[in-house]
């Protein structure tokens, strides 16, 4: 029997038009980070499974790791998420690296998940992570890392929306604030986190059973609703608007503000799914009443890096995934038509081939990408050939061509014919190169 | 207890510093086969099992691979090699594929090996392949972009050597002119593979003792021995000089020498491990005495994507590994020295994170890569931490700088410090940009 020609279930081939649009995708990520200081690094795609256990929260490592044991025993999985790998590098060069370290990378990832859109098995992932800095700088950083990766797309701020939120805020909320136990705590937390995928009704419901008599009795979750549904910071009860956690979203926002972030504001059922952060979080949204859902997000993980035994380190950062932010770049119609970089295709006419090399590396060394045809198909096919690669221009080289350093140059996208020299050939296709 | 820093055994981690290595290899290799007109492709790392059963070689399959059911039931694999995956790719759009089709790609790669030098468990290897060309053309044309790769690093020819074979002349011998059964080749290929490795006397007397008794009445092993150690075609003897197998390696090492590549020659003892190969072969030797062995290396293999249920497509391409050329160029000394991307650290001077956002807003937008140091540190410690990060310049910011427009630009390298306008400062570091 025939083996099968299909990827695995939920990761994608790249076929050179595939592979083009991700090239820009990743150059544009580059591009940006790199302008605000950011150095990439990289790890194995294996890592440890014990590596995910203390944080990244039972439904990943449980259900989603593709693990499994070595050849020499080792327990081993293919990486969900990036985010401990770089706290490992970090630790293990504790004491060397220079702070603040600015550092991003873009690796793929697999979870195992039931594929649909916006999910896949295997996505890249473009991390940005800064170390070292306890201070609100690094949050607005990062964010504004964040938002200049979304305009350098040629997104607009209304097609995207910045919701911020503090970890230490709900903390406050539901042990001090609300009075629930830990384990209300974490089902509440849940429960937020699922929020608008909930009916409204459904929501209030399971926010109420959760509720003790007592609370019950004083219309605890009357007080719970009234809060999580507030849009903005002045919405909020008096006495919170001053708490400290609440202060500093408020100081992050105004210093959005002033670097020209436009779309930022306060959302308290931003939670986000690991356990490790512990300060400011952030989600951002699509605004398209089709596809109103978060894309990507971060914030602060202070307690990590000391997890592999070594001093605190401050620390923010995001994930942006690759699968989500093209489906956000094609509905909104924001990623441009790319073409391969092949530049001419030299067509021998007759038996040229080693004759023709000179000349193909002398328009190579002029710095053209050079493809040849020299099967012994009709001319017609060849040329359809060309057409069919999207490659605009085509030289034909026979005896008397290259006799006389005068060649046939046809532009496939104006259909005419001119004959120039090597020279003037590569001047012509380097100016209206595309 | 603390978890552990390391990466996985015989993996690398990529600190920036190692990334910006790769990325000057990976950007090389990209360079020179875009200018022979290929195309970047890529597929999930994951492949079934199965892909690999066919071809791949038995050590492979049952000793090296990294393979593990999903939790779906399926054998996977962390790919071992990147050709059956191309196969597999090219024989789903068999159809719509035009030919000649010229594919690159740069995957990562695993094998459970014992970690050595130039070889480890994970590795990255460029691939290229030329579909649909049955001529000489392309097994010329693949290994003159290999040639080029190595001159593109600046390895001169007397550091490494082409060495040839065709696999139909070594089938010819083996059957017709040896006369040895389908048992007696398999082992003398085998043989043949390592016969570098082993000492000349060894190998002679494991050549005889694959003889038959009647071969050995007939001296078979003298005939055998006599050519396998030549060096050139010249040597042979004359019925086989003039076999069409042969004549095909000197017509193709005729066409490398018109192309400017001196330093290819026959060598019968190139064999390359795969079952797929299926005519012209050939890997490129490190000529240092220090380090004689085969880099890298490929060759024709006709018959593979028709392993996928679809019609005939010849195929030739070769495979070249980052770790070996990596070792390579390091010892030829062809490595650059390579610096960091970020242009400048911002100091600021006094509280005015908030008020230099516009600024660095202004230098990122003019083409700067502007990392900002706005912690409560002393000027000295900012200063070491620059330097450090081998980052070349210094801009200090406070109220003063921004209410004026001037700023003091200090060069780390040569110790100037010199006030400068926004605009000027861009231009100036511009200028001497690494």
């Amino acid at each position: 029997m025939a083996l099968s020609t299909q990827p695995y279930k939920g990761a994608r081939d790249f076929f050179p038009q595939d592979k083009r649009v991700q090239d820009y995708i990743f150059g544009v990520l580059r591009n940006v980070v790199k302008k605000f200081g950011y150095q990439e690094y990289d790890a194995p795609i294996l890592e440890p499974l014990e590596l995910y256990k203390a944080k990244s929260g039972e439904e990943i490592v449980n259900e989603q790791t593709y693990n499994f044991t070595d050849r020499g025993g080792r327990e081993v999985t293919l990486r969900p998420e990036m985010t401990p790998t770089v706290a490992r590098m970090v630790a293990s060069r504790r004491q060397e690296l220079g702070y603040p370290l600015r550092w991003f990378s873009i690796p793929d990832l697999w979870r195992y998940e039931r594929p649909q859109r916006g999910r896949l098995r295997e996505h890249w992932q473009l991390n940005v992570d800064i170390f070292g800095e306890a201070g609100l700088p690094a949050d607005h950083e990062v964010i504004l890392v964040a938002n200049n990766v979304m305009k350098s797309f040629g997104a607009k701020p209304e097609m995207y929306e910045i919701r911020l939120n503090n970890r230490q805020l709900i903390n406050y909320l539901m042990k001090d604030y609300f009075g629930f136990n830990d384990v209300q705590s974490v089902t509440l937390c849940k429960l937020i986190d699922r929020m608008h995928k909930l009916e409204r009704h459904v929501f209030e419901a399971e926010v109420d059973a959760l509720c003790s008599p007592t609370q019950k009795s004083e219309d605890l979750s009357d007080k719970v609703l009234a809060i999580l549904f507030v849009k903005n910071i002045a919405e909020l009860p008096v006495e919170l608007q001053s708490h400290p956690t609440v202060l500093e979203i408020s100081k992050l926002l105004e210093l959005l503000a002033l670097s020209g972030v436009t779309n930022a504001r306060f959302d308290l059922s931003i939670m986000r799914g690991f356990d490790y952060y512990t300060g400011i979080v952030f989600e951002v949204f699509d605004t398209d009443p089709e596809n109103n859902r978060s894309m990507f997000g971060g914030g602060r993980y202070d307690g990590l890096v000391e997890l592999f035994g070594v001093e605190h380190l401050p620390t923010v950062g995001f994930g942006m995934g690759d699968v989500t932010l093209q489906n956000f770049l094609e509905s909104h119609h924001l990623l441009p038509v790319l073409h391969p970089e092949t530049d001419v295709l030299v067509i021998t006419v007759g038996d040229v081939y080693e004759k023709a090399q000179p000349f193909m590396s002398n328009l190579r060394g002029m710095g053209l990408s050079v493809a040849i045809d020299a099967t012994d198909r009709k001319l017609d096919v060849k040329l359809r050939h060309a057409d069919k690669k999207d490659i605009r221009y085509v030289i034909f080289v026979g005896d008397k061509e290259l006799e006389e350093n005068q060649y046939p140059l046809k532009d496939l996208k104006s259909g005419n014919e001119e004959k120039h020299s090597a020279e003037r050939l590569v001047s012509i296709i380097k100016d209206f190169r595309r």
